[in-house]
């Protein structure tokens, strides 16, 4: 089974493409968890940031990222988090 | 059936993308194409930037865009098919 992770911050961008994802996603190949830093997720940016991802949204498949059009930069997400 | 083109163009970003996009494709709801520009199908990209895509690869779904990654924008592309 492949684990699958989507990153993002609630942003519309993000939000469009998380809808589009998981249209597509084979639910019987892909086992994904959806982590949405600003619902209670911050304390999961350090292992995006570890995992490779510069930007929102962000799949990350099997450790490697696949960075979805640009919402937020990392620095950003961060910022809004804390504030 | 929700129908999806991948654009690309060859580039390794590009190759490495495609594998996982077509690793994790529910293929009993996507019908998926995938154009390499590269390989004779420069006369896609007419039809590619009128969908929106600004760089590959792209994946269009059911006409929306994501950009996944940067690969190389659509200029880099003319250039590479025309040369």
């Amino acid at each position: 089974m492949t684990k699958a992770v989507f990153y993002h911050a609630g942003c519309p961008v993000c939000v469009s493409a998380e809808q589009q994802v998981l249209d597509i996603i084979d639910g019987n190949k892909v086992e994904l968890e959806v982590v949405h830093f600003g619902e209670g997720k911050a304390d999961r940016i350090p292992e995006a940031e570890s995992a490779g991802v510069k930007s929102v949204p962000a799949l990350v498949i099997d450790g490697n990222v696949l960075h979805i059009n640009f919402g937020a930069s990392m620095d950003d997400v961060k910022k809004a988090v804390a504030a």
